[in-house]
């Protein structure tokens, strides 16, 4: 599957995605995949340094690291990179007050941030949150503004869940730019900045650091984008058709993260 | 405001927008533009023929009719031009069946429409039917198809009642449309066809109608691409900046219909 891949050698880190690659959500809380815990645990003992890197938006990363835990996986809070804190540093910088449409559990992410008197709107996943009125709210915020500042957690088109397919914040980002003729921001993958953070985070330059994913655009193309290799694990959100993909091509393709990590570690 | 205005001698019909330009919308049911419904009835009693072309999709004609005439306007059903009516010739020409995501009162318009085993998804200004499960049902049912079809009753950005700004039903198809990478097929204005359903039921060509709006891009852009002359009117959700619009100038400005229906009749 990595026939080639002398160019592991030099790798000191690598980035992992997390929904269908280390489990598959859920309503139920999500089941881990098979192997991947344990590539966690060699990924750890071998030395490489180790940075998840989610566009995850329903749960504050303490409760998100708990259900990993939970679930088998040896992570910590510092080793989580996700839209909501590097929203923050955003809005801080640019003395935002941010209007919020998002999960209830993420909240708290924000604790830090005048809400007061708010000036743009930052969207994230609010699933049942997405109602007709906080929708109207949004909107309203944004048209009555005199430079609308919409500031969207991911971008992403839909994913899946125990009990079906859901919409996910991308398609109600387009909703709100359309109606304010306006571009969101995003921040989350596949924005280079969001990576760049990562990597940061990760203490690694792109070209010592592999990402590892189940989304050919965003995990893949966007890692890429930023000098990283990048593989496509077969589990997740892939579809056979994603290796025909007109425009992003991963260094290589492997069944599961049990694969890439054995594949790495070899070459080291 | 029409100087210069001689090719409306040619005039034999007169295409009407509604709200806006006879009433201003409310959840209070609304109330009559000055002037608009005698308006009408000059209209009606120097011979001209008379079409209402909506995008209206809270209501069946019927009960909008009603409305209107309630309001004090002389209208018949036959008198109105509306997308679900169009849209249901459309999906009967192709042997589609929907699943409707539209507003309650306008379910009886497809009273007749086979909506078993749905083989495309029908997009109105569903308002309060807007809701997190109903949006991902309907995207559950097109991203399910092989190829899917989206049919949108219009493509507006928003619209104001009197308890504040409202998200339009484009906003909606853009979600889907994001969603499932996919183009809406748009039935109502702007579209070509359905101007020119309206002038077939008004019963003149283009070169001898005038559309009378108020919205610059739908109203008076559409109705030109269809070799339409077309006025926009000071009412309804005119706003000042339209008259310096980048791609778009009607025929003439009016203060409102009544002065519209003043200098048309004048040049006959």
């Amino acid at each position: 599957a990595m026939a080639g891949c002398g160019w592991a050698r030099s790798v000191r880190g690598l980035l992992l995605d997390v929904s269908g690659v280390l489990y598959d959500s859920g309503a139920d809380g999500g089941v881990p995949i098979a192997g991947s815990a344990e590539a966690v645990r060699r990924i750890k003992a071998s030395g490489l340094k180790l940075q998840l890197c989610t566009n995850e938006t329903q749960a504050t990363r303490e409760n998100f690291v708990r259900k990993l835990r939970a679930l088998g996986f040896d992570i910590s809070v510092a080793e989580v990179t996700a839209p909501a804190p590097a929203a923050c540093r955003l809005l801080k910088e640019r003395g935002l007050r941010p209007h919020l449409l998002v999960h209830d559990d993420l909240v708290p992410e924000f604790a830090e941030i005048d809400k007061t008197n708010p000036n743009c709107v930052v969207l994230g996943d609010a699933a049942e949150n997405f109602t007709y009125a906080n929708l109207n709210e949004a909107f309203r915020l944004l048209i009555g503004m005199e430079k609308p500042v919409l500031i969207s957690l991911g971008k992403g088109r839909y994913y899946k869940e125990t009990d079906g397919l859901k919409l996910d914040v991308g398609a109600y980002m387009k909703a709100l730019e359309y109606a304010c003729d306006v571009q969101a921001e995003v921040v989350g993958k596949p924005a280079k900045r969001f990576f760049e953070s990562a990597l940061a985070e990760l203490g690694v330059p792109p070209e010592q650091a592999i990402m590892i994913g189940d989304d050919i655009v965003s995990d893949v193309g966007g890692a890429q984008q930023c000098g990283m290799r990048a593989l496509q694990v077969r589990t997740g959100k892939y579809r056979p058709s994603d290796e025909n993909h007109p425009l992003v091509k991963p260094d290589a393709y492997v069944n599961n993260l049990a694969e890439a990590v054995d594949i790495i570690l070899q070459q080291l």
